[in-house]
């Protein structure tokens, strides 16, 4: 038996939702990160039934009072010994300063050996123009990310944090910059860029076409300022939810294999900021991201082929439903359908089968219309 | 890249006990569950920091109407398209009920398609002569296991089920023979039973060695009585946490495979129940307890040798401790020691290594003494 393609040895705390069904927040992550090797321990924020793409759930929410006592039973037998902590969804204010006085302690507990605990930070808060969490939470994220190592805020959330509309090019490498310094945050990325609907210039290379899905990163330089770099790839034509999550997850997994594949010094130097001399393509962010979107994609293909069958096989099923009713039973079948489809299409998640580019991205390369 | 050995599609609802750190429950039985393909459902009956072994925990525990709420979520969006449900530890009387009406419920469901659905129930009460639930638990249970397809009872509970004090292999016999005739249930596998303790007789072959660890199964035939099989595998001479649920989520895939494999008739068999010409050690059940075995073997081993490691590189950690604390620091230590180490070694769950022999056993080839 040949020995699987894993990652080095990790231990990850990953503290989000957790649903009964489908493949969400530390349910997607937790799957995602073990299938690469990760040891994962994971702290769940709520206890629902389904995630809310449904439109409708059933489940409790954990209170701050009990994540912190969860993690304090962590404490009291000596079991925080993590490599990485990855948060994500959590339910109120209250749960997300509880979160960050984890990650705060965990930091604590490892500030005398750089490098052997890295934190990495979804500010889940909102997606396309809308905040779905109470919005005494975002001056809670705003408090708590200044102590993360990594973030994965998507374009929304990335104006939210910069206070920066993102409109153009230049807008949106002027939200990272401001994230980077505001926040002191070395790593960033921006998922999900739909530079497709900012303002289009048809006769320039660098010009996203509408059917791709720019993902945009950057590890900061000594003197703070960003190195930037960017992916693109194929979009897939559906709404896949917990893709955010797989992300993330992914990038747990992947960067530190990077990391640690850059040799021992990246390893034991806070927060794993490459030196200076390393360009925006070679920096391990860069690198692992062009994995982790290379997975993603083989995995969204699969998902898509099973739900196009499931779509096929289910079709008729409400027909003799009406109005609204037949309008809500089409929409729990449409989103049943595209559950990823995790399981088994690990495979892709071990070994990437397609490859993407990554290159420096230079705004200043741009003509004055895209910036 | 080659296929992955996965089983046949497997949509399980898996009812147990969530740790944030370690590997028993929900989060043991998932993880081994999603590794051989099958796609899990965890509604999760506890949230705790870590299991009991620990001797401390923090956490909390859903109540039966917490349980019932997420089933009802589910229902309401369609979700309940389980091949298996799972059930394992519950925390209370009311509980254990609630999740026997979801079993009823998910049989109701199915039962104009006879073998859909299948239930495997594990009636968590206690271990080694001592019950670590409430009372009121154990009625609960009798209640419940009659609606189950198989159970998994260790030697006491079997003894809690049955009323018989399993003190030889012909009261060990009589016991599963009750469980058949007082429950109605089709399957039973008396997991861990510590033939060593029981009365020996050095001259028979049949006889257990001291450093065997036993596991004896049965499949009724039409007419109600025990078909008996043995499967014998080296002990491993430690305590590790989650082997039951091990146990059992290992079970579910490989007793699902075995049920494929015997071809569409079976499988399309209330509860799987094969025709009266099935000698016990051809049963998918015997079938699939020696893979089950095999992989568990395996993967204990490897957690052997980890523990060894660990226990070596942090001796000395608590020396400066006296009395009663330093006691209670070793004990930490050599629990977290003796998590078992899954994550890395799923290819053991994939491709079973070792081969253990299944065979039929008859209480009337043993002597006297043995009975």
């Amino acid at each position: 038996m040949s020995a699987e393609p894993l990652v080095p040895e990790t231990r990850v705390l990953a503290v989000a939702s957790h649903v009964v069904y489908g493949y969400v927040g530390n349910k997607m992550a937790t799957l995602v990160m073990q299938s690469l090797g990760c040891d994962v321990s994971p702290l769940n924020t709520v206890h629902f039934s389904n995630h809310a793409g449904y439109r409708q759930l059933k489940g409790t929410r954990a209170t701050a009072d009990e994540i912190t006592a969860l993690y304090e039973g962590l404490c009291q037998s000596h079991l925080t010994d993590f490599d990485v902590m990855l948060s994500g969804y959590t339910p109120s204010a209250a749960a997300v300063e509880a979160v960050g006085a984890i990650g705060r302690d965990l930091q604590r507990k490892t500030e005398k050996k750089p490098g052997s605990f890295f934190w990495v930070l979804d500010p889940v808060m909102g997606d396309l123009g809308r905040l779905y969490v109470n919005d005494d939470v975002v001056p809670a994220y705003k408090k708590t990310i200044r102590h993360a190592d990594l973030i994965l805020p998507n374009q929304f959330e990335a104006e939210v944090l910069s206070g920066i509309k993102i409109t153009s090019l230049s807008t949106l490498a002027e939200a990272i910059t401001a994230i980077h310094a505001t926040y002191n945050v070395p790593h960033v990325i921006i998922t999900s860029v739909q530079l497709s609907k900012l303002p289009e210039s048809p006769s320039v290379a660098a010009a996203p076409s509408p059917n791709n899905l720019t993902v945009i990163g950057s590890t900061t330089k000594s003197d703070g300022s960003p190195r930037l770099f960017r992916v693109d790839v194929p979009a897939i034509d559906c709404f896949f939810s917990g893709t955010g999550d797989m992300f993330a997850a992914l990038t747990v997994a992947r960067l530190r294999e990077a990391v640690f594949a850059a040799g021992p010094e990246l390893r034991t130097t806070k927060s794993w900021v490459s030196p200076d001399d390393v360009k925006p393509a070679d920096l391990p962010l860069a690198q692992s991201t062009v994995k982790v979107l290379a997975s993603m994609h083989s995995v969204l293909e699969k998902t898509m082929e099973a739900r196009n069958a499931e779509l096929l096989a289910t079709a008729g099923q409400v027909d003799e439903q009406l109005g609204a009713e037949k309008q809500k039973q089409e929409h729990l079948r449409h989103t049943k359908a595209a559950e990823v489809r995790l399981v088994r299409n690990v495979q892709y998640l071990r070994n990437p089968v397609v490859e993407f580019k990554v290159q420096e991205w230079r705004t200043e390369d741009l003509p004055a219309q895209l910036r």
